[in-house]
């Protein structure tokens, strides 16, 4: 059994980590931190959460971290940096759900996340924790960083496309949607469902953070720099992420349904749906796949690709536990196995 | 007064038609036909509209309706095409909430949705009816094309780039999404809460109708063609369109944000957003408004552009008000008045 | 034209409140007040004003608000009693939309409201703002309380039978239901889309503030004390209430469809529906209007009654308008005929 | 391995009955049958499906079916009643999903149900499967009458209470509320997004087929016959179902907490909440289980509960599956023992 503590277990991205690792076979849950629930019953928090975890939130404690195999960070950008070194000496894995360690260049990322990086000397050692580009790199991980959910959608979209050099690199464009949950459980105005019920916008047009972890995936798959354009939009629903992507062609004659399917022939997670489909979020609600369909509207130069996550799952606690099972040489699909619950 | 008849008003687009009549001072609502619903009180059908819509229902009947001043069609396609010249001859205008009028190349329009035009030879006498740019047109109308819901979003949130000739317009992205009542108010499966709650979707990606009808308004505004990749989404939420516009800037030293507030200064239902503003469909819900905003990401040779409409007013209802006061010498935003409702 | 202040304006309540008043032809809205957006323009707030109100929230200032003629109070509890004797002994009017002067006995009052009342002796003249019981007395009032969202939509279901003394008082039961936005527009967790979406609940079963203030409108139409089991329930939908109120029947022989459209028939903003309806709350979406139906399920003696209204404009800021009209001698509709948006 | 096969796979209840047996370790699924989409592969309609059921619908076929263990009928109602004669002769175990053999008296169900039986000899025979009042006769039970949704709920809500002899069974009061999966999965019009989004209504106060079944339910724990007054209401979300009881207790001085706790201590899927709780429909969001807790309002005389379910799990699928599992010797929890999806 891998002894497993997670740091900061009181949002979305954390009861969900929960919701897996609960049904995990060959996990075993030692502690949750938080400093304003301390006491408190996992399950009182999270009624859903019921005769599957009697753990109590407890305050953070290194002694007990250091005695576990692995620890997961679901806490606020800017947590786990200053707590990972002390765990990985100590011979701890560790996975951060945050964005601490998604970055390689600390320039980039303090431009950012608005802050200095409190152990650059680590950067080198993390691991971008997407399987489909670095699963090798995964198990033999001490420290993974696991992804953005947005960047996850985007980057399986484009992959078998950069990857194979079909496409004008100079101009992508990722249109991308997400329920609100990926705003987190924090007590905010423009969270409230008054704000966000029955209403859709993009925000951040000028500028998100998860633009350059994007262009860091698809610039290494290009081996060389992209241009891309970047808008998120907040949809009426809980949870699910959808991105469009759009890239000019260098040709039309390449068959892409057949290079998205042979891109992803042996992934456990990436279903490429067949030629014509559109899939929508509610299709992976609760699971970890991705699923992807690509097009060229009206037989032209564009391509479009459609792509979707469930943003909780593939975009964050799924893929964490993926990462997890890599890690420790599990089956990768151990506790992933679970059906899209839909409608 | 103006006499007024409506063909088919058991739609989404009727009620909403029926809801702004009802408050307009210089309009005599005469009839409402529809065959499958004949007898019954409109406000049976429609609870909303007790107390202020007391018509019933009835059979299309051509004596009727040739002695109205103005009749609109809030009927399916292919059907207004066939009903029209006998009105027109009649001396009794038009104006035509479905497509069967909006796209002049009669081949292209037949190839798109699939049927022979009923009555090419009024096609050239029909005003494509979206004021910011066939205001004059309209007045002197007497057969209204009223655009499609997507195509006003779009072609308002383009048309100051293209009118002006900054962007490559080889190549232009709209992205765009729609709540459900855009598919109108017919028993369907895909529909169904059950099929479109809590759940988002890219649709019709090889092809959409109006696309062509877009690519038209851009062609005459640009006078030349251009290239549109269009894609459509569907929002788990009733009413509302959003359309995020990509193009790429011929050059980045134009004051996009000037440009848009002097093409719209003078137009009453354009309301360009301050600089950095992201429009949500809640700031137009019930209302007649497009609301815009424009974007350099990263100060970057890419603009993007987001727009806003309620799909049932400005998309459809509202716009066709806003026609008939124009085509009736009347205040243009009579009966269109009205603050949105949000939340 | 009437001189009219806002004291606290940045809430649901509020934007409703200037939704409604910024198309009030006798209405000059001279002040809004907000401690915490003193200097930020109303309509950067709430996009949705924009043209229609171009005032600052200011800090409030004695001064200008007495020199209003009438001030609401869209305030949280506890507010506007400290501030209202000043207020009308400068001979100003008060419409207080909270809770402070609704409940007629101090001691009720506070121990509901968990604080001691600053202006007891001011009890006595406040007048309870539901005109379909208290039309003259609003009519000569200086001071009146707006009734609760709740309250509004269960005393207006059960009044006729109460009034005529048709059903078993002891035991009456409520069970209502409101969209989110009667929560207002607070940071809270639990007012979240991702908690509050997608899902239904009951709360606040051991009891709520609303039932003391039913109980008392009751017991006022019955002359007697009633005994009243009121739950209410959270929907997952932005605005509306419904009630379904259930009651023994003490004979069975009374044509209760009449009765209802007796007691209601000169009542500009309750609708009886027809026998056999069931009202929907999209049906009276942003207007002021009560929807109403009467049933015997299976021909019992059970008495089952449904009552919609929109929490924010019955339950709410219209409702306000509305006794502002009357204390004003204005007709009683001013401002708030405008038709349901459904869908 | 139990060789099972579906009958009526198109709908949610189907698609949920699959989602469940795709994961159960003894269930060997033989057949789907669906005249109006025989030929298409499963997961072709039901995306989700992919990977998991690679079954194609298929005509009915009686041989096919016989050849079974054991048959779901998923059926609308009046389907299953004529064919489940032959497949019991044959050997044949049957679940019906659909209301044909709820109702013990022949005459009350054809009044309800609006035809004729057609094996009337039959119902003696079947065996409500709610295992919480039947759990020994549905072990060895042949034909085996799924119950409905709302009666789940709302039984399980009330049993402690009715089977204690604690409480008024002259007036019950059941409110209940339902997510339009409830409503299936059947073209029509009041079941668009447009026509259930952002509202919420009653339905069928006049009468409601699920009354008699509760009755029924409640007569025989009462050895006695009850006075039920029952309310659907319809939820803008996709599942779940809360209802709220409420009667008057015969004396306030038994502890309500501890007979609820009492009762259901052995039961692996209700779930008596704490004292004070408020459960929510998305805590058993896909799971099997009911929460219900218990109130006494203001420490009156009138007893609350509130139970909620999941309508297609435990209100449909799941607890077919539980019954499954009791009628072949298997851990009644066999393959519903996922964590609920929250949020």
């Amino acid at each position: 059994m891998i002894r497993v503590g997670i740091v900061g277990g009181t949002g979305y991205t954390g009861v969900e980590l929960l919701r897996l690792l609960a049904k995990h076979p060959e996990c075993d849950l030692v502690t949750i931190t938080s400093r304003s629930e301390a006491g408190r019953p996992v399950a009182d928090m999270f009624p859903s959460l019921r005769e599957h975890v009697d753990l109590v939130f407890v305050e953070p404690d290194p002694a007990t971290l250091k005695g576990c195999d692995l620890v997961f960070f679901a806490t606020p950008n800017g947590i786990a940096m200053r707590q990972v070194p002390e765990l990985l000496d100590a011979g701890v894995k560790v996975i951060d759900l945050a964005a601490d360690f998604r970055i390689t260049d600390q320039s980039v990322w303090e431009h950012w996340y608005g802050m200095d990086h409190a152990c650059p000397e680590r950067l080198p050692e993390a691991v971008y924790g997407l399987p489909e580009i670095n699963r090798e790199a995964v198990k033999q991980a001490r420290l993974v960083a696991n992804p953005g959910c947005y960047p996850t959608a985007v980057a399986l979209g484009f992959l078998p496309l950069v990857e194979q050099g079909l496409i004008d690199l100079d101009y992508l464009v990722a249109d991308t949607k997400s329920g609100v949950s990926g705003a987190g459980r924090k007590a905010s105005v423009p969270a409230l469902m008054g704000e966000t019920g029955e209403s859709f916008k993009a925000y951040a047009i000028p500028g998100h953070r998860h633009q350059p972890e994007i262009r860091q995936t698809l610039a290494r798959a290009a081996e060389r720099d992209v241009g891309l354009t970047f808008v998120p939009h907040l949809v009426p629903m809980i949870r699910g992420i959808e991105a469009t992507l759009y890239a000019r062609l260098k040709s039309t004659d390449r068959d892409l349904q057949a290079l998205f399917e042979n891109r992803y022939r042996d992934e456990p997670f990436v279903d490429v749906m067949p030629a014509g489909s559109h899939p929508e979020t509610r299709s992976v609600r609760g699971i970890n796949h991705c699923r992807v369909a690509v097009h060229r509207p009206l037989d032209g130069d564009v391509v479009v690709v459609t792509s979707v996550i469930d943003n909780l799952v593939k975009g964050a606690a799924g893929q964490a536990v993926q990462n997890m099972n890599l890690m420790f040489g599990l089956a990768e699909n151990t506790a992933l196995d679970q059906v899209a619950l839909s409608p």
